[in-house]
């Protein structure tokens, strides 16, 4: 069996695994990613998470040969650079590979290293062991505190001419609708990222007075208590994740008629909200909207590797 | 030098053309399609379109050994079938290819026939000979009655996982917006089809009450008519023509985030607006809505082979 080591860069943390070519985790480890504390820093923490995998698999006899890692952001990763990355404030064209290999010992220094965008991991990832296994065209979403995503046309990644496609969160749905944090109105993550959530929720019991078992909680709101209350009942949460579904099937219907892909997999955080309050009114919004041939053909599903997804994909972009 | 025969198969027209490896067509012939006269009827007039091409290339010792058919509507290529084309009402799994190949005589009914989507065929035509010659991804889009196009990633015509992708017309721009003729709210369509441009004239003289040298031949509107009026100085036509290109731009944007394409080639008759009317308000919407890199990397451009751009890169197809 082949084993490849996969790392997650975040924001606060890095996540590595130790990931066998059929996708399982044999051994997990974490550590904060001092993101403040500069490239170089950044670049030994990760080196201490590769080595202590490489240690454990030495011990164990486990033959490992390649490593990726996951980045949110702009990735060149034909150079090992990271032109820009929204978790790393100051991070301008950074060749984190290099840096990383330079913090390494013998031999692991000597080991291949990829570097890909989170996004692309994650749908990676997803492609290989998760909901999307072997799909011909698959589009993969993250809810997050952002909209992300990743696509993959007949298994490869597909990246665009300058590594910046799959911006789901940036298609625009609303041409004249509300401000996005990118500067442009109307897009997707305007209305659906995590803090526009709770905002709406906000909106409609201080606003328009709506009643809610929320009301008492407006100052600690998050995705997950909305969709709880929901659970229980509560019409204004149910009513934020109708609209919630409602605004990612317009999306999703675009996607549709544009890439007529055969998946659309959908995970992060806010997807963790039962079926029937999330995906139910994104599959009832394409199968309304979308022309018969291209929702017939997709399938809108759960991610299924959660938030290991992009650890497992860039381990498997390793051993490709 | 290499030919082939490109066939451009259009509801009331057949386009026929005897096509040089490099685009050049050296001979270009037409008929009427006979749309309403049946599969049968229809495929011997496209039979008798090659067989006029074939004895004059054969007359003029000039070597083809392959034809490509383009046609609007669901094409399922790999099996030579038309599944739906909306220019031949019942037709329903059509298998095109064979019935051209029925009525062809010796040699050439043994040639290899290929049969594309006009969208997609015309976007090759264009990656290979026209505006966006060798781009890494085009886009194309066709500005017409509908709003149709094609999109090539890497050389290769990217068709969907059922034939039905780059149905741009119907990628959505406002969720709550107008009705479309697909049966959905807020496509592309539903603004810049060619009625919707005339309506909207009109709708901006009668409801809205503006001056307008076009208010004297509001029965007889074509965009033409409207971009002669806006090349006059016309303030509502001007109007027209530059929501249209926001319009344009809005997909545009949404376009550059999900598939980040090196270029946006637009045809179409819609199209042959003056540079600054349509494709100046195109340009500008793109640039202040889509993120820099997304921005950057993007040409839009108009179409260079006008509406030979099907006949071209169906030949160019079969050439492949």
């Amino acid at each position: 069996m082949k084993y490849a080591i996969g790392i997650d860069l975040g924001g606060t943390t890095i996540k590595g695994g130790l990931v066998s070519e059929f996708g399982e985790i044999i051994l997990q480890t974490m550590i904060n990613s001092e993101a403040n504390s500069g490239a170089m820093v950044v670049a030994e923490k990760i080196s201490e998470v590769i080595q202590d995998l490489f240690a454990f698999s030495q011990k164990n006899q486990i033959e490992i040969s390649e490593i990726g890692i996951g980045v949110a952001g702009l990735i060149e990763h034909e150079k090992g650079v990271v032109h820009f990355s929204p978790n790393f404030e100051g991070w301008f064209d950074i060749p984190l590979v290099d840096l990383v290999r330079s913090s390494l010992t013998s031999p692991i220094c000597d080991f291949p290293i990829v570097i890909e965008n989170d996004g692309n991991a994650m749908a990676f990832g997803e492609f290989c062991h998760g909901g999307g296994a072997s799909a011909k065209i698959l589009v993969c979403m993250t809810l997050g505190t952002g909209v992300g995503g990743g696509i993959v046309i007949d298994g490869e990644i597909f990246r665009g001419s300058r590594n910046v496609g799959a911006e789901i969160g940036h298609t625009i749905i609303q041409a004249d609708g509300a401000l996005c944090g990118c500067g442009n109105y109307g897009c997707l993550e305007a209305y659906v990222g995590r803090d526009r959530i709770i905002e709406r929720t906000r909106e409609k019991i201080i606003k328009h007075g709506k009643k809610s078992i929320l009301a008492d909680q407006l100052d600690n709101l998050t995705p997950k208590i909305i969709a709880d209350a929901a659970d229980r009942g509560d019409d204004v949460a149910i009513e934020i994740f109708t609209e919630t579904g409602r605004y990612i099937g317009v999306t999703a219907t675009t996607i549709a008629h544009l890439l007529n892909p055969e998946m659309i997999i959908i995970g992060g955080g806010i997807s963790a909200a039962s079926e029937d309050l999330l995906f139910g009114p994104i599959r009832e919004t394409v199968k309304r909207r979308a022309m018969d041939t291209n929702a017939e053909s997709l399938r809108i599903v759960r991610a299924k590797l959660g938030n290991l997804a992009g650890l497992v994909g860039s381990a498997m972009l390793a051993m490709k």
